[in-house]
């Protein structure tokens, strides 16, 4: 990697925090300053604007969130097992994530009327996520594993909403039980509804 | 009510939409004076600071949100039935709600990492309307409508992260569909699991 590229992703790194914790408008420039130990001409060398930053920190930020949270699932054969797993690894699969909480539920609700690359960001980010949920269910379907009538798109919408109202919950209640309890509903609910 | 009470309360109503649309860091003072009419001295002639004026636009915002959450739902005997139209409110009554989506959802997560009186004031309101969820639950336990064995804290906080995170993906996705979903799945789930 060459120096200016591992200076971008350096300062990428250190200013995801600040925008998941603060939001775009929230995040100050002294704040990504202190944080990046760069005056402003340094940070923005690398560059365009705030929104090119805030953009590739959403990126990095989302990018770790996803590997978390499908980490371990691959090596899972049976589908319904493995969307087991996605729940459970929303729960406990948390070392190593942007600190501020979940970046998609932070973006979707920072910028819905504020930053549309933001937004356009988190939409492709809540698409992807629903997308990978989808495949793992229409395979299980194919396999004989999830039942025929289940409908994907509803069932990946409906553990992702679920799973993320309960984030939103556990950060004003600074409290695990939000998340395990929606963790358990969806649990008991691919037990007796999805699988075949 | 006198004059400058009606001023006060006007300048809360306009001002609110601003705050949950933009959040509090991104509330500007201009756009606050455009909305309201008023001077920065105009405004704050009524206020003691930014932080005052967004914490009682935030409780203007989110008793117009419980009314029409509960709304309806004293005239229903049955506490099922009452637990359902609460959910059917959410997303059927949503006239004269401060614009921007559920004020709650929005300081949750604006707050978490910001300001400690409006992320109080969050606090609280979920915790106002998780009671009044679990005080139906009680009293239909009590009148044997509603299982003996239902823990009437894990089902309000379970409907309310239902409905909340569909919020939010319906928000992104600018559909109906993750809110209907979530309703649909809450009904159902009263139906068989709660229903004694």
């Amino acid at each position: 990697m060459k120096k200016g590229d591992a200076t971008r992703l350096e300062i990428i790194q250190k200013a995801a925090p600040i925008f998941n914790r603060k939001g775009f408008e929230g995040a100050s420039l002294s704040e990504l300053m202190l944080a990046t130990g760069l005056e402003k001409g340094g940070i923005y060398r690398h560059f365009e604007s705030k929104e090119q930053l805030a953009a590739e920190a959403f990126d990095f930020a989302w990018k770790t969130a996803m590997e978390r949270r499908l980490a371990g699932t691959e090596e899972i054969e049976n589908s319904v097992d493995r969307l087991k797993q996605i729940v459970r690894n929303f729960r406990e699969r948390r070392e190593g994530l942007v600190p501020g909480g979940c970046p998609l539920l932070n973006t979707a609700v920072d910028s819905d009327d504020g930053n549309s690359v933001l937004r356009a960001k988190a939409k492709r980010a809540l698409r992807g996520l629903l997308g990978r949920i989808q495949s793992i269910v229409e395979s299980g379907k194919d396999r004989g594993e999830v039942r025929g009538d289940v409908d994907s798109n509803d069932l990946a919408t409906l553990i992702v909403s679920t799973l993320e109202g309960s984030l939103m919950m556990r950060r004003l209640q600074k409290s695990e039980e939000p998340l395990a309890l929606a963790c358990r509903h969806i649990e008991e609910y691919l037990e007796e509804k999805i699988r075949a």
